[in-house]
């Protein structure tokens, strides 16, 4: 199939990434983690985070967002989050049923949420009859592509200590945010107050693989078991172990979601000379957001496939990958312009 | 690491698997199951089981069997199996936390169960206080590494019929019991009687992925959700297809299976011949369970690694795999021959 | 404890359901509701409602609402509700954690929804990544205490049969919306399209008990199984049905609600009268929001108890009941005046 | 419906106890708890047992125990009991789906479990693949109507203190065994070692209400959002408290549960005088087991109701209570002579 802008879960995955794979194909090893690469990979995201960072594979972003937030919390309790999360509206009811945990959600125009509406959501506290706020959750790229800045996280931890929550990070799209921000894993996340968070390796160029990492030991004292349970623990696990370890030794991680984000701006620009064409969210990370004259959109999704977000406002979304290439971009606003100027 | 006797899961992925996934890595692909790949192991499954089987794809046994037992359980119900079954002390409290349900166990020596012991667990029926029996639960091959007739998987799913029960099947080792049984796939299964299959890819030489076979199709109504409640939803599904594609397209799954089969009644053959080493149960597919001298347990773990089944009884179970050789088989042999020479 | 407007649950238990406790307390009866007043209280039941209603006797609200809410639900579904719900902020996580669902919730000023935002709140129809919704539950008369006539929850109805969902009323307070709308319990429940009714007791006179209907018996099913699960079954059955015996059998359950609204009137009627002082809401059942100038509310609680509804508006809540006096109404008002006066 | 051995919730309520419901029926009391009724009651249970025993009350005796458990438990937890446990066999599988927890079940004649026989049911300690034991629960009395000598406790508790387990206690019919060990309650449970305790009323002459009571207040942390959870938490609390406090204040409880005692003992005497019954199981507490020539327990059963524990071997369960006489067991026994002379 050719490339498309659906997602960037349409990718394969990277070269350097099979290539670790098939290096990891040699005889045998200890399941369930006990291997080398596993120990290798870990020691990578020690490097880039913290010494004492512990960091748990899971198998996907719903899983590691779930499992994460079970370590967290109590099933009386409640999760804030945006209205647009991917634990509220994309992960079926699996935080719900896994957790027990009511979702809280603050309406969002660009994907982030600020501290004065998390505050407003942290109510009855100590009455019984209400579910407690324990955590708040915010996703890093977000949902709508936008990336929250250093300062923005600080603040939001800041709500999360002054009222006893904990702070989580989807970071299923974290690389693209590091990049967005010109920062360090560490920076953005355990050194700004991130309690606990999911990495993304899949959307980054991995065949499968997460990881949940957190960076109080505390908080993962049971958490070996949460991932049992919640049927996260694979057994061959030196092929999760060896794509970390090809993502996180090198830059791999930063070329990957730096090309994706590159390419994002790409087509952004593109598609902003195109009268007709409107973004309609700032473009941070690597997805794109904009609408179209309605009339096209058949047409186009027939020549390079995407989502419409939302069909009553034409909304569509565009996601680059870290095998999007430029000349993805060009044929597809030479389409977008080929077709507008055909309804004119 | 050299190779050991620990587990099936201590193996990496089959040469004809890898290459499948490396020929799966082109472009993009729906993700989510849209996809070409899993459209054709789908066709395959049909066509080892039966036209309209519904199959679905999740991430590990535990997933397997505990989404596949939530499509036909309610919270208030049981299920009846073996003591020593997967689903009852090898994956956490999966099952209790995701179905609700409890397990009803039967002792067992051999690893199955049989009808006058199942139906003595349907207790009663209709009565509001008491979990009610659903589904019969049985392991193929079993966890001590025998296998159930087709005659017996058909008495069973006679008294599922008569009870009003599903018969289900955790099939992590199914390929090792068809080779046993020597029958085709769907003799033993849905021939049988049985409603719900976990197939088992990994322990067959897969990198990850499992499968979930419903032969009635009307229990797979809403399982595409509780699949991705169950967080067994792999985004980039074409590398679990693919693996499958190659397993099941020629007789992969059949060659992996029989050698391992082969080398177990190798293993088998060799410690019958050894003074103080007495085989605990019939081999019959890739595992065997002896018991040894204790005092030489350690040694032996320290040249060629394996697990002790029972520490009272210094029982220790031996899993081959496909990549287990003839030399694996004489040399752990020679070892035991000679460490038990030198305590005696 | 002198009287007070802070909850219809302060109010004891009215005398003719007591004495009718008393009646059932002789001799023996069969346990969990094999008994002849459950039996009677059923028929009464039957007559309230159509013939074939289906009628489980349970503990509480919270109970009542969550198991009710369990027979017509899958975990990955969504119900539809008022975000001020008593399922949704005052049943801790009862509801996510019993059900699995996600509850999906709609700003509300006068406490009701209407079709056009459940419609919009009805996403993702047939997408397996998305809670799919399944139940819009109201309350009647709602937690703002206004009532939705018949031709609103009619209009609800017919967008639940439009998108296959059902429809759910929490009808703690029920007898209080009948008496407020003059219709017979029918008219605005079944006969407009509600499926299963949480039928309130405790707050319109009962010691303790509520009964969940189901209108179409086949949705009932496994209910019982559900309701012991769900820890509402009680053994000494007896004593919740003698009660509902009582309620029904005559016309208490409309004198106790008739007086219960007739005294919120009278006291609404006292308030408007009084400057400085704003009925928030319409007051069509037993409760009148109003606020009050925020100097005077603790002396005024000193005096006679109740509850701020929001701390930031000054907005009181005041419910009368079955036992409330129009002395305690005149003493009320008095004493506002009286407070008022004082920071004049 | 004349008095029955069928079960001790077959009577209605002590008059003693109706009497206390009639005096708290008197005006406004704060709901939830927070009346003087359940503070008085509260602190006889601290006069009971001890001075910061944590004290809270539920609904029924499935309720009482499931969230007892859910205080002290993670739900990838085991919790250890007799087969005939009432949480194993008659509360359906709310323990499974409330706590997410495996009861694992020792086999049992007498209906107690004894220490060697728990120690071998922890198994696997720290695997993260296996549910890790985290509760020994026993009923006291027992099913069986057996009593747990002071020294039986100490020495599962000790088991307890060795594993780091917690040991629970459900006594539904805890002041049957206090009376039959003539020990003060705090002697067998909290000075014996438990650390939970289901305390029951309803069995004792309530009309509903049972208690959870907490010996280590830190256990208790987040009980009452647990409770509330567990739709446990009624409003109109006074009502449960102003029983537990006519029971607990003079010797009612001890009257009630000698009483039925008494006539257990009367009874067996009784039975055992009679040619072909057979006492099956030491007569302790309040209830008794025996076989009878099946051939007359139906006439039997039409004259003086009771249950058939186990229709295969003709043994039937009698239970008395704090209302049953001695003219109850004259007319029994009669009745047995009469029929076996009947059929002789």
């Amino acid at each position: 199939m050719k490339r498309t802008f659906a997602s960037d879960n349409y990718s394969g995955v990277h070269p350097d990434i099979f290539a670790a794979l098939q290096r990891a194909n040699q005889g045998h090893t200890p399941s369930y983690g006990a291997d080398e690469y596993t120990a290798r990979a870990t020691a990578l995201f020690r490097q880039h985070f913290t010494p004492d960072t512990e960091v748990f594979f899971a198998y996907n972003g719903t899983g590691a967002n779930v499992i994460g937030l079970s370590a967290i919390t109590h099933s009386f309790e409640a999760i804030i989050c945006s209205d647009l999360a991917h634990i509220n509206v994309d992960e079926s009811t699996a935080p719900e049923k896994f957790l027990g945990c009511k979702l809280v959600t603050i309406p969002t125009d660009d994907g982030k949420i600020y501290p004065h509406d998390v505050e407003h959501r942290i109510q009855r506290v100590d009455d019984q009859h209400h579910p407690q706020a324990r955590v708040i959750s915010i996703s890093q790229s977000t949902e709508y592509g936008t990336v929250y800045s250093v300062e923005e996280v600080k603040a939001l931890a800041a709500v999360a200590r002054k009222h006893n929550l904990y702070l989580h990070m989807d970071g299923s799209r974290l690389s693209n945010a590091a990049v967005s921000l010109d920062r360090s894993f560490r920076e953005f996340t355990v050194d700004a107050g991130v309690d606990v968070l999911s990495f993304g390796g899949t959307k980054n160029g991995l065949m499968f693989g997460e990881a949940v990492l957190f960076f109080n030991p505390a908080l993962a004292k049971h958490f070996r078991y949460i991932r049992k349970q919640g049927m996260q623990l694979h057994s061959k696990m030196r092929f999760i172990g060896a794509q970390f370890e090809a993502l996180l030794s090198g830059d791999l991680w930063k070329r990957n979601a730096g090309h994706a984000n590159a390419m994002a701006r790409l087509l952004e620009e593109a598609l902003r000379s195109i009268p007709g064409v409107t973004i309609t969210r700032p473009v941070q990370a690597n997805g794109i957001f904009a609408t179209l004259p309605p009339a096209i959109i058949p047409a186009l999704q027939e020549e390079i496939y995407f989502y419409v977000w939302n069909e009553k406002t034409s909304e569509i979304r565009l996601m680059c990958s870290f095998d999007t290439q430029e000349e993805d971009v060009r044929h597809f606003s030479a389409s977008i312009r080929r077709l507008i100027g055909a309804i004119a």
